[in-house]
């Protein structure tokens, strides 16, 4: 089995092979292959989007993905849901001394599919070697660029108002708790898929239904509570969720209860809450159903406008309560 | 002092404080406080340049630099030599939990300082939080995005001809032998300061007199002899390198004469190497020289045509050699 040494992070003959056997071969398009220390890319016309995001994600292979899909979903995804439309990936990669070359290849593998289904392009990329220890397998980096077209207004948190509704695109929590019942130390025997999935699709449909999306988010860390608390805070407003609306998995809701989380903090890699206007609500909910992405997409909720910028749910049992940004560290290296 | 802990990373109230505190604070720009899961830059006209780099050198301060000041040089100086002017970069930090903040905070300081020296803006950001043991205190990548201005020609190694000149603009292998200077378990008392900087002010000044530059490239891992062997392998032509030409500190040569290694290996991260028309070849260097990054710039080799596409260095003993890209790990970490 080839193994990854200091070597292949040395600049030297082994680095150039690696580039050209393994990221070069499964990467490979016109922009990347100009081999320079920067690749000029075509030209682009509209207001461009740029976003960043650090893959440390463990295990490395889990239901439903692994970290190589899950680098490009996950840039892909906050792209979209800007109202971008995303193009071009960067892929800067620390490696750790000993990692199997036959796993970075799956990795990289299943990086260029997901692209490919997602219809962007890999132009630029890094490797970095690091000593046994001082990492773990592999961490990928990738960075995004996207295109707001011209014609396309750009969302806004300012236009959130009163009475707008809150749409989720489907059940939350699935891929925190994929990753929870993968770890090892923790034996579980569940099969929760992760629900990373490339958004631009839907995220597309959306767009093309409504002039009146407000904002749309992938909650992913922090999940749900977590996004629409920052959204809460930033925008002045309030919002209420009716949990009897919320949809989520018997498995997930099951694990979550065993292991003491709340699946609205739990995090997601497929999904998109979003705030449009009430008129419009009925109509972006239909168009969401229809793709394969939002079958289970709901109304989960509404703006309102109380003067305490919180987050509220209406509970099953009738109660209100308040769900605030959660202080602790529910489930380390989850992304 | 304040520990980077998991939660920094979880997504939830530490995360939100830790960006807040820390990184809105000194990269503060309109764009960058946009909030949102994509940033949305200002319109850009002509062809975009794009590169990405992850930043894993040990120890995080050297003399002469740190890893915040090496993140954005090395991204700003990867678009400068592909023509591109820098304009934008994304940062996202992989934290070892442990971390002092207050080291944390020097190196954004750094960071924000290097990128105001250099004219660009940090427009988006990450961080992620491994446990201990599974990082080295702090890892950085930066993502660089730069327009090449309509008018301008966009560099190309085609271009390269028989007779054509390859200048260097300084001393070779300071920033390799500081590093290794400063590793603790090598005990090292020389003062050997790397020559870390931003180049996209010399580059425009190179640029603005000539129309004959073919290439320029930063050497920085595996050195100038490593970034003349990939050249020379991509254009299909030879190199040949004069010694007596090449500039390199007292200091520098000494210790690469008692650790065994070659300065022509080893890593530069404020240099350029360039190849230019011979016609134009005096008033680059004239220009260069004129520039505090490029006082002891040199004409150092010129383009050959044996059909073999080698680099070859013809020593002050008057012999002939070939410099092949090496093989193996000479330092680890560099950048």
């Amino acid at each position: 089995m080839n193994l990854i040494t200091l070597s292949h992070g040395s600049g030297g003959i082994k680095t150039h092979n690696l580039i050209k056997d393994i990221f070069y071969h499964y990467f490979k398009n016109d922009i990347l292959l100009q081999q320079n220390d920067a690749s000029i890319l075509h030209k682009l016309s509209g207001k461009i989007a740029v976003t960043t995001d650090s893959f440390v994600v463990s295990p490395t292979f889990f239901k439903g993905g692994d970290i190589g899909k899950l680098s490009i979903c996950g840039t892909v995804n906050d792209l979209a849901v800007s109202g971008a439309k995303p193009l071009y990936i960067t892929a800067g990669f620390i490696l750790e001394e000993g990692l199997s070359i036959d796993i970075l290849e799956k990795v990289v593998i299943s990086m260029a599919e997901t692209a490919r289904k997602a219809d962007v392009y890999i132009v630029a990329g890094d490797t970095k070697v690091v000593e046994r220890g001082k990492g773990d397998k592999i961490y990928i980096n990738t960075t995004g660029i996207g295109i707001v077209e011209d014609n396309k207004e750009v969302l806004g948190i300012e236009k959130i108002k009163q009475g707008d509704k809150v749409i989720i695109s489907g059940t939350l929590g699935d891929h925190g708790m994929c990753i929870m019942s993968e770890r090892e130390e923790l034996g579980f025997d569940v099969s929760i898929k992760s629900d990373c999935a490339p958004l631009n699709d839907i995220t597309r449909n959306i767009l093309s239904v409504s002039k009146n999306v407000k904002i749309m988010r992938d909650p992913t860390r922090g999940g749900l509570a977590t996004t629409l608390n920052e959204i809460a805070e930033q925008r002045g407003i309030s919002i209420m969720l009716y949990e009897k609306e919320i949809p989520v998995k018997k498995e997930v809701l099951g694990m979550c209860e065993m292991l003491g989380f709340d699946p609205l903090y739990v995090a997601n890699e497929g999904k998109i809450v979003l705030i449009v206007s009430n008129e419009d609500a009925e109509t972006v909910l239909n168009v969401m159903k229809k793709n394969s992405l939002g079958e289970d997409a709901k109304i989960i909720g509404a703006v309102i406008n109380d003067g305490k910028d919180k987050l509220y749910l209406k509970t099953e049992a009738g109660g209100t309560r308040i769900l605030n940004m959660y202080e602790e560290e529910m489930l380390p290296r989850i992304c």
